[in-house]
């Protein structure tokens, strides 16, 4: 048995007139009950430290540019990286990084239980659009802020497990988990900013999107054999609501532990890194069963190319 | 709107003292009833001429070729093909294929309306092992019996529609569909002998086994926004238990239609292939939002490399 008692610190909604300051205080206090719990990690959400600016369509570099980090940690995270080390909790969370070179991430750091960074990764699947979009019933910038992510998906050993990162919309993508898969992932932890609301499809309803997340995380789990940890950040944000969802997922593909708010609200799994190993070892045997010969479209080719 | 009836024709056990004419009446009968429920189309199991001989250990090559078809259709399918014909049904079932050079396939075929073969594939992703294991409640000898398909994943062009296929275990990896999805496919079918129980894992019960199947055909649909058609053959053969749970999930990765018995029985629904189109072109356009600088492994390494 190798348990770690993991925590997914779902956060409730972040305004725009809210400081980092205040957010690092949620923050800690999701901490301080995650200790409490017994609690050895704990996920935090994508972006976490602002709201989710990617709504706003800004022209002004500059304006952009004040939702970003410029080192981490920083003056107003220092005190989380703190309490984290006081309380020798490892921590993963998300912020948007600018780099001393000006280039723009989506990105979201590990540190081990003595708030040393061990890992970084690049969002690399941006969803949304680049230009201001008329036909949408609200705006999701993504692609206009961000860089897609440069690191690819990388797994380090941490606590005596082979953890990943992804965030947000990777994890839609079975192509995020199969390369961590790949590396022999046990832990994937990634958060979420996910309108309750589909800018493109107004019926679709929270229940379907709140499904679509599920599988997503759910299946990947299954098919890798992974523990899957996603947190999302919830709530009315300025008059647009994220779902929650939050989940600590098995791999076995069952949800073990499921927020039940949009707030901030703390979930707890104790997680046997060990429960990969039967999947790992039959049905998911890579090196047995795969059959790389047939899948180079998935390398080779981005978008579709139809039959003759 | 492109509508295509689909009718997902599940079977009951077949023993081994069964006869392929007993079988393809069965087929037959099926048929029928899809003609009197409008259908299109009847997808039928993997290897749904014969009991699922590999749970047989044979060591003599001419007892296990009585289990091959040299040729498609034969005496014995003749009659389907014919009813196919003058259902004006296009249909597709599994059957164990000997090649004239003497190469064993585990392969399905789709036909048009008009009862000409117009695809064939071979299944990639073999399960099992290949030698006598004295660690399993029982045999599941398919990488004995079977090479690996050379066909890899195909799409055709079929009733104004793109199809695909896919058998049993290919069900289970991602990179099935996505090949597939990298091809605009708009419906997947696929047919399977899953055991009730795991040969490996006496405890994990029948449920689990129909929640991973369900949960790798839903994901899939969802995230390669296709149809996916999934046909057991179930119920007990020569006292080993075959799961159920046939099922219609449409783009959205939801469950159309699902058998509710282990028998014979036929699960019918109107798929709509536009349906398709809004995933395709949002969230999972891939053109505008698959990196695949990020993928290589995928393609480049068959099994796990732990990292340092």
């Amino acid at each position: 048995m190798r348990e770690i008692v993991i925590g997914g610190a779902q956060m409730g909604p972040i305004q725009k007139a809210d400081t980092r300051e205040e957010v690092v205080d949620r923050m800690i206090a999701l901490l301080q009950q995650a200790k409490g719990a017994g609690c050895d990690l704990v996920v935090f959400p994508e972006l976490c430290l602002t709201t989710f600016f990617p709504r706003w369509y800004m022209e002004d570099q500059a304006e952009v540019d004040q939702w970003f980090e410029r080192e981490m940690p920083n003056a107003a995270t220092a005190p989380l990286f703190a309490a984290a080390r006081e309380a020798q909790i490892a921590i993963s969370f998300g912020y948007a990084e600018l780099t001393p070179e000006g280039r723009h991430f989506n990105t979201s750091i590990l540190t081990d239980r003595d708030g040393n960074i061990v890992g970084k990764y690049r969002k690399t699947h941006l969803p949304g659009h680049s230009e201001f979009d008329h036909d949408r019933a609200f705006q999701h910038l993504e692609k206009r802020y961000f860089e897609p992510g440069d690191t690819g998906f990388q797994v380090w050993r941490n606590m005596d497990a082979i953890m990943g990162m992804c965030i947000c919309n990777d994890r839609r993508w079975p192509e995020t988990y199969r390369v961590m898969g790949l590396q022999g992932v046990e832990l994937v932890m990634l958060g979420y900013n996910t309108p309750s609301v589909n800018s493109q499809d107004s019926v679709e309803g929270l229940e379907k999107r709140l499904y679509h997340s599920e599988l997503s995380m759910t299946s990947a789990a299954y098919q890798n054999a992974t523990w899957v940890v996603g947190v999302a950040k919830a709530g009315d944000e300025d008059g647009h609501p994220l779902m929650g969802g939050s989940m600590i997922v098995d791999p076995n593909g069952y949800v073990m532990a499921r927020a039940e708010t949009e707030g901030d609200e703390l979930i707890v799994h104790a997680c046997d890194m060990d429960a990969c190993s039967f999947g790992k070892s039959t049905i998911f045997d890579f090196a047995r069963h795969r059959r790389i010969e047939h899948y180079g479209l998935i390398c080779s080719q981005t978008g579709v190319v139809l039959p003759d």
